[in-house]
């Protein structure tokens, strides 16, 4: 076993043994943990900004572009914002021990099907240092031990964030090893954690689509897939077409750099006449270039020609694809082939033809008159997200605390024997 | 790309076929398929038992026990029975379509979560081949696409009986491709069943340790693990001695083949001295063997001396693992580093004792003053189970038929856009 291999194991097994003790505490607890988190966020900021110096000199240095440097950087006013995130998390609802069903069965038994913490949780993430608080305080909210796998890049600000939010947990009730960063920046440690299946119950990989294949190809641990969205605009024959204008515009460029972006706009053969020429040019008007089929290219000249790639392509930038089709199977047929079952949107106003979709659309949300941009869990009421699941086992779509948590059976009888 | 890997992929893209066209259908059309199901295995019975007289020819060729053959072997009787069981699954409600979650948000969008079938599910199994039907069964009436690959010892009754399904499928709207046996009996059809991701929604193996372990280790496609039971039953301080004994007995020796039974009895050591020697006696009288930590043969020179490898084995057979424990906490302790997960019982009249086990007890099920042995879909009031998982994501314990869908968000407006 090599040394990183050792390092990893032996925090994953004492995030083990933390989320024992973490399982069973109250809410109260919880809450007052986090709330001594957010506290000595803001507290410690300086010397947060300080680590956090180290990493931007050294993508200042590589040269990464001033976004990028941005994107990375801290201020006190932004770590004011992170730890008010945190206080956001403590008013929201406890899922722990929620009974999700429950019955008295024939024989007298008494059934419960309560909620209960995964246990640990690992998250491997990309980018920003604020995610690194945000996973650990929707881990600790819902009773699990946070496992952090940060970007190399942060790795200055992560560990000093990470020796900031342990040190607050010493005065509480929660285990200090509740939250650990994962030793280590070099790929290996990763893949150790990405073994470490009995150590830890589920991985969730955030960032871009290499990331997330990774995990999932490699992992022996059970993987939560999230985030890649190429989503689609189906303008259906029986469009309102301003409200199609308005969803297409919102749903590509109201911020073209997350998940819930429109990538492929979709319009049915007897709206593109009136419909194509006034989307183009407003996607044109909001900086949006547009890889189109003969029949889309027809309509503008500047329109770039769309290969297959660009039915596949998650851009993440101010680009569309564009294709006319035949009819409502057509869209769907082309949505079940290209996308990532993330979020599809119709514009329709035929009952039958939004639920024709709404039925035949496999992905996480289908919207119905309704920006794809939606697809969030803040938007959806559920007051934080860990990510937005693609896959169909245990999560779908965005996940809040209670996708954080499985169930137990706890049955009671009064020396109840099967016959 | 080998001949078996081109035939198995074959059949997963036909099943993912099948599965989209069965998605959408309603439930009288699923529950005429199944009916159909029934009435041709009944009416195809003859052939059925035809088929199945070669496997158990090879059986009895290979020197299997009488037992095994007894188990694979087919009759007119046996095959009314497993019609009568797909009966009972048109009897059950259908699970998609329900709304597990609405809302209405602050801007109007009107927010539902509808319960969706995964798609295709894949089921590894050994033994019986009255699993086929059950397997198919369910999945069709979850709306799922089954891609079945039994063992090659019961390779004849399958195939024959697959084909019968088929044929009764093919006069309703349920597509035929919605039912298929995985081509091959050799190890390399599983294994290539194991790398369809993209294909195959979730692999749920039903049979031994190993074939489990294997499935989880090699699997690129998500696994639901099931069955594996190293289930203990403890006897606290405060047990009621009467019903800690009807409770230990029935755990172990009411049926010893099946992953619910009992296989490890952890004593309190205040009520040792007392219920030790009734225990004792009433297992040997039930035909157990009694493997003991040395506080236990104390009591009886017929105890088996217990090594470190009896507290981790399943025995299935009549055996039980048994150790005097200090204290609740040792209990809790024992159980949490041996375990599978699957079921604990707690023997207690204590409150307090009671609510300390159940909330440190990490366990799919766990019983308080109730055997081991209910833990299973029938008798929490599921009407059937596909298997009991003794994982954490996406289902834990029984699995009925509401854990073989997904779910899907369908957000409606009225040309929403964010702000």
């Amino acid at each position: 076993m090599s040394d990183i291999e050792r390092d990893v194991r032996a925090v994953a097994e004492r995030a083990r043994e933390a989320a024992a003790d973490l399982a069973p505490l109250s809410r109260a607890a919880k809450d007052e943990a986090l709330q001594a988190m957010a506290d000595a966020l803001v507290k410690h900021a300086d010397q947060i900004v300080e680590a956090n110096a180290e990493d931007v000199e050294r993508a200042r240095a590589a040269g990464q572009s001033a976004a990028m440097v941005d994107r990375l950087a801290l201020t006190a006013s932004r770590i004011e914002a992170i730890a008010d995130a945190v206080r956001e998390i403590v008013d929201l609802p406890d899922p722990v021990g929620e009974v999700v069903r429950g019955s008295t069965l024939p024989n007298g038994l008494e059934l419960r099907q309560t909620r209960v913490p995964l246990g640990v949780i690992g998250i491997i993430y990309e980018g920003r240092p604020n995610v690194t608080v945000d996973a650990a305080a929707l881990c600790l909210k819902s009773g699990n031990a946070a496992l952090l796998r940060g970007s190399s890049s942060a790795y200055s600000s992560n560990t000093r964030i990470v020796e900031v939010l342990r040190g607050a947990l010493e005065g509480t009730e929660v285990p200090v090893d509740a939250v650990q960063l994962v030793p280590g920046v070099e790929r290996d440690s990763v893949r150790h954690l990405m073994r470490a299946r009995g150590l830890v119950d589920v991985l969730i990989p955030r960032g871009g689509a290499s990331l997330i294949q990774t995990v999932v190809r490699e992992s022996t641990v059970p993987v939560i897939e999230t985030g890649v969205g190429n989503c689609h605009v189906y303008v259906d024959a029986h469009a309102d077409l301003d409200k199609a204008l308005a969803i297409t515009v919102n749903s590509k460029a109201q911020r073209v750099s997350v998940c819930n972006a429109a990538e492929t706009l979709l319009v049915h053969a007897r709206v593109a006449e009136r419909f194509l020429p006034r989307a183009l040019g407003a996607l044109r008007d909001a900086g949006v270039t547009v890889h189109g089929d003969d029949r889309v290219r027809a309509f503008d000249d500047a329109v770039v020609p769309a290969t297959e790639a660009d039915w596949t392509t998650e851009y993440l930038s101010h680009d569309i694809a564009v294709r006319v089709v035949d009819s409502l199977d057509e869209a769907v047929a082309h949505i079940r082939e290209y996308s990532s079952a993330h979020t599809e949107a119709i514009v329709t106003d035929s009952q039958s033809a939004a639920r024709r979709f709404v039925a035949r659309v496999d992905s996480a949300a289908v919207m119905v008159n309704a920006s794809t941009r939606f697809t969030d869990g803040g938007e959806f009421g559920f007051g934080a997200e860990i990510g937005i699941s693609t896959q169909k086992l245990h999560a779908r779509g965005p996940m809040g605390l209670q996708e954080m948590t499985s169930t137990k059976y706890v049955v009671t009888g009064d020396g109840h024997v099967r016959e």
